[in-house]
């Protein structure tokens, strides 16, 4: 068992039982129901969702409006709890948690790109959500394709239930 | 000001005040001094770092070998605070946190996309490291290209002075 103050390599790691956060904003979405939310944004279809920033943070959205993508960060709080090993959405078989995207993870932190289609105010328009209406929103970075679009990455167990159902059934955003 | 347990459309957003996190594990890498941490791997000249997972969470990292790159999200552990405008690194003009990717955000969170080089029980040998040393770790995602690559996004501000650092000294990684 680990002493989560001090590592193995003696690093300090001060009070870390203890990382604290508050929602900054909720997203909102068409899907109320997390067992058809849509895991990942390509198989979104582009459904249509919007980010309501809590006024007291609309001023860190200052030239956001360049970016095409937002990567959200936000609290899965519908998470069941933590299984470290699971079945992703449309596959059979089971995988390491940190190997797929389900919430019921250690810390329920989910990630999505999504499209960024218009802002006002403290409201952002966004498409490609595939995730849950009232989910409470920790972060947003700009989607930099220098530093985000990783070419050659290979996808691993990601096979072909995947990408046959977003080729198919997504349309154009199979491609991207 | 906003009520956080209800928002503007009246769902029941629970006490979302207190949203706890644990570290999951521990990144150690060469960068000792937060200011002369590079902000994102492409200028990280693919420094080397590891990853040490809790033992208790090993058993969450099956199948991860197939991937080859992995999306951290981290506790920015030295944060000094947040500022809803702020200066990126290699920038001379200011941004809205949400348009940047710097530490002084309204949660302390990190996010980069790494090489996995190597994987040994609960030990990743990771590449294109652009974390400090003794980062408290949150999640492990898979990079999927097909969730995560975005060709046709835009950059935003960012612009010459990052892409020019990028291509003219990180070599390879600039491609990526």
């Amino acid at each position: 068992m680990w002493n989560h103050t001090t590592s193995s390599n003696g690093v300090n790691l001060g009070n870390m039982d203890e990382i604290r956060y508050k929602a900054i904003g909720i997203i909102y979405s068409e899907f109320t129901d997390k067992a058809n939310t849509p895991i990942q944004g390509p198989f979104a279809k582009n459904a249509k969702g919007t980010v309501e920033l809590f006024t007291e943070y609309a001023e860190g959205l200052k030239d956001i409006k360049g970016f095409s993508h937002l990567i959200l960060i936000y609290h899965f709080h519908l998470s069941d709890g933590c299984s470290l090993i699971s079945k992703p959405f449309l596959e059979d078989n089971q995988h390491g948690i940190f190997s797929i995207r389900h919430f019921n993870r250690p810390n329920p932190i989910g990630l999505s790109i999504v499209k960024l289609e218009n802002v006002k105010g403290n409201i952002l328009q966004i498409g490609d959500v595939d995730i849950l209406n009232g989910t409470p929103l920790l972060d947003i970075k700009p989607y930099v394709p220098l530093f985000d679009t990783k070419l050659n990455a290979k996808n691993g167990w990601v096979g072909n239930p995947h990408l046959d159902m977003v080729r198919g059934e997504a349309g154009e955003h199979g491609s991207e």
